[in-house]
């Protein structure tokens, strides 16, 4: 049973009323949901209920989130539209089949990183980045959802070519379809604003009524295929329906991707990955937090490695941990993924015995209900806290949601990716440096611009605030020297090491060279404040020899120490 | 006369002597290189020619340094003949054309780089992923010359390929050709053990003895080019010869890519810019420092910029500051730009009136030339280093070179950038982090886990030895409530900001919602030793406000305050 999950090997029976609630609750959110990005990813309906099976219990056997709700999301579908309409017709066999093997991969590389560690990947991209990447897809998003509500054909990629199409095809708008999908619209945004608030006027408790506020999407669904059906709009007034929907529970298959496919897929692959898996541990974090619980990130990424395995398997396409369904899940009570396993069963139910309800469904209806599931991911309130906080996250964001919207969504990440990857190298290249003297009668030493303090003439006295690595050595060397530039008389430099936690080989090299040339000009480069383990991987070194008698313990003694007479010329 | 460089406006005549004595013995040295480089490349001689003018020229208006020697080197000749090859056959006019166009896109980057003060992109690579690549290249390098020692035709691009093809070829040696070249490589071989003592020993000065001996190249192609011409060798033998060389200067020209060459040759050029603007300024920083004078990374990526867009308007190829050739210029006396200038006036000579001497030079002299010159690049000192000091710097130095044997340069180079970029977000997603108590009797505070210090029931005092931002702002969120998950009896939190310089607006997110949750269990989040220009900042937040009266000036005011009292249960 040591195979088992900790949260099955101890599951305790308090929990099941909690996590049956919350499986049925995420099952009336997810029917929709699932349908509703099968259309924005481009595939066939049933393939988003196929992705909300098996992948769902992968991932409860080997997350370690307690509530995050795993399946076809948002952005993945986004993505995922956008990595295969270039290579295949959009629901034809061969993008289905394109669509599992972009999910094989990224099932894939996700269990390589959990198997390498790469769990801190999740940390690299800025909380602005990830804003404006989200942000602009959502943008994205809404914007591609408008032709159903309209319901018009539009082809085209990117925003302005969609923007184009939609204003040539307006003429072409059909009206009951315009209709059904406006009062979609209307309903479900009246819902999320008031219908909480109602609820709860006519009796219900804060919490059920927020809750039951969340179906409103079912209601919306039920609805209008109800109204569709019973006067068969589809044929009298030319409303796109989803139609017949294979029954039946998915084939198993193994979608091994050609070398060609693979050289084509790998890069998407890698990017849904990355920006599912950053999603997923923020989301599971934030709510497992709530609880005192902790997520690991490394055992997320097997988690949705093997959910991406088990969705290619079973005919389905990337999955991620969504963002509205755990709240509602975790909201609804549940404790353990079994809610999660109670979900997946029940959606093996409504696809082995009821597609047939989805026929008469609107397009228009999961349009709009795409429409308002993304502008809830439309976060202007990051960007005003960045704007008033910090300039260059604001623009870091603005930066990545315009490339997500102007150049498409591969290429915004990518631009993201760039960013925070250039703000931490900027960061680690320009240290903080101080030069420091002493605050008069004590022993406390402070960066000479910012206090009235004391120096020893021919002393330079530099703190750095940082550990000593590649990134850093040769900025630290070009600082020092500018400084004994700008005051010749310098006969000691005393560095001084209380926040060097670890000196790496590079900058041992860095070192050790600019303690030569100082000692070939007369200059004594000295140690101040050196930790313990420092000191004990120096001293096994040519620079630690070299500095044998010149590590002084405190900086107070290298300012008494005299300094050293200059050479004679 | 204000845009002429420094150097030019202040040029001493004292000077003089040093620079031309410079530029000669560089213009020897870069006689043999050139056409060797070019070869290397795949191009015919003349381009190696051309690109040893003009771009001396640009690089000495704009570059920083007084000593770097720009022009053709073996690790760019490398990577323009892995870029080219598999767009066109090596040596005709398509390929010189697209080499013009490869040096032009990586003008256009430096210069825009440079524009952008990208500069301390210098920093990001380490040194011993460095040191692996100019390794692992040499090692491609001399084994792709082999061919023309054995005077035989091998193709192919990876290291097995092209060994597989040698042992294939061996019968088709040639002989005279063996001997003229293995003569070579022994000659160059021994002229660098011991020809500058052999020298000293018959009266020169040590320095003269040593800028003597790196003529040896010279030397062998003289001796080599009459004993080919006078034998005639080239008929009577088959000696592969360099053959007619155009005479007269490089045409100008504007070399403008297409959209189609543009998208196969922007990686191969950011990578050739990479790496030459990498290697320029480490070699162009140890030169200075020996003189006490700086160089500016920022004015190099212009510099280097100006030279290769110089390189792609005369008919050249990708050029950069050389390692072996701006050792010699610096020792030779070279004292500023000039030194190039008279090389570059030189080289012009030689193509307009002395290209004829070549006819007869062997390209076995030339693969020699090259076999000995990056056999000095194979860096075997600092594996040795990395190894005793730090094991995963030599496991980088290793894979880097194994990944540019095995998979060519330019998936060699994108590996050590991988490697670098993860070290430093690996590093920045683990801070230091040390929970600290008192040491006894005093008002100092260290680690709990290295010093027998006193702790306060209830208080956990953490303090982050780095600036807050988003790369380990949640990991240290992640610790702290580790730590409060294993002591359930702490009520409050002190957090030590004494190594804080700065906290980003991800950060402050993060702080504020632990703060909040951490405030909604009982627990008190509090700072202490908060340096003056980050309270400034948090002041104006909510964090600032909610904060109010919790910052003590010192760890030591944090520990003698009362502890909140756990709330009722």
């Amino acid at each position: 049973m040591k195979w088992l999950p900790e949260w099955l090997r101890h599951y305790q029976r308090a929990w099941f009323a909690g996590d049956l609630t919350a499986g049925i609750i995420v099952t009336v959110m997810l029917i929709p949901q699932s349908l509703a990005y099968a259309l924005l990813a481009g595939l066939p309906p049933e393939v988003g209920l196929y992705a909300s099976i098996l992948p769902i219990i992968a991932y409860a056997l080997l997350g370690s989130s307690m509530t995050l709700a795993v399946g076809p999301v948002a952005v993945a579908s986004l993505m995922t539209a956008s990595a295969l309409q270039p290579l295949a017709a959009a629901g034809s066999a061969e993008y289905v089949a394109l669509a599992m093997q972009l999910s094989l991969l990224s099932g894939v590389m996700l269990l390589a990183f959990g198997a390498l560690r790469l769990g801190f990947l999740a940390y690299f991209l800025s909380h602005p980045v990830i804003s404006g990447f989200i942000t602009g897809s959502a943008v994205l998003i809404a914007v591609g959802q408008i032709k159903h509500i309209l319901g018009v054909k539009v082809a085209g990629s990117d925003v302005l070519d969609v923007l184009h199409g939609l204003a040539t095809a307006l003429p072409q708008t059909r009206p009951v379809t315009l209709v059904i999908g406006v009062a979609s619209l209307l309903f479900l945004w009246a819902a999320r604003r008031w219908m909480a608030r109602a609820l709860q006027h006519i009796g219900l408790g804060a919490k059920t009524a927020d809750l039951l506020a969340k179906l409103a999407p079912m209601l919306a669904v039920i609805a209008s295929t109800a109204v569709v059906g019973l006067l068969r709009l589809d044929q009298s007034a030319g409303v796109s329906v989803v139609g017949a929907v294979p029954q039946g529970l998915p084939q198993l298959s193994l979608p091994v991707p050609s070398m060609g496919t693979l050289g084509q897929l790998w890069l998407p692959a890698l990017l849904i990955s990355l920006v599912g898996f950053v999603e997923s541990v923020s989301v599971a974090q934030s709510l497992a937090l709530k609880r005192q619980q902790r997520i690991q990130p490394n055992r997320e990424l097997l988690g949705l490695g093997a959910a991406n395995m088990a969705s290619a398997f079973s005919g389905g396409y990337p999955v991620t941990g969504g963002f509205a369904r755990s709240v509602v899940n975790f909201a609804a009570g549940a404790q353990t993924p079994l809610a999660g396993v109670i979900s997946a069963v029940l959606m093996a139910v409504v696809i082995a015995a009821l597609t047939g309800w989805f026929f008469y469904l609107p397009h228009a209806v999961l349009a709009a209900t795409i429409i308002i599931a993304v502008t809830s991911l439309i976060d202007l309130d990051t960007l005003r806290h960045a704007w008033h906080y910090d300039r260059a996250d604001a623009l870091a964001l603005l930066a990545t949601a315009a490339g997500v919207v102007v150049f498409g969504v591969e290429a915004g990440i990518l631009l993201g990716v760039t960013l925070s990857l250039g703000t931490i190298v900027w960061r680690n290249t320009h240290p903080h440096i101080a030069v420091v003297g002493r605050l008069p009668g004590t022993q406390h030493f402070r960066n000479v611009e910012r206090f009235q303090v004391e120096t020893v003439p021919g002393l330079l006295a530099v703190r750095v605030d940082e550990s000593l690595f590649f990134a850093n050595a040769t900025v630290v060397e070009d600082r020092i020297e500018a400084l004994l530039a700008r005051d010749a008389t310098v006969r000691r430099v005393v560095l001084i090491c209380s926040a060097i936690n670890q000196i790496d080989a590079t900058a041992l090299g860095v070192l050790t060279q600019m303690e030569r040339n100082l000692a070939a000009r007369g200059i004594e480069f000295t140690l101040a404040e050196v930790k313990g383990p420092v000191m004990d991987r120096l001293r096994g070194t040519e620079l630690g020899q070299r500095l044998h008698g010149k590590v002084f313990l405190s900086t107070h003694d290298a300012f008494m120490q005299p300094v050293p007479a200059p050479p004679r010329p």
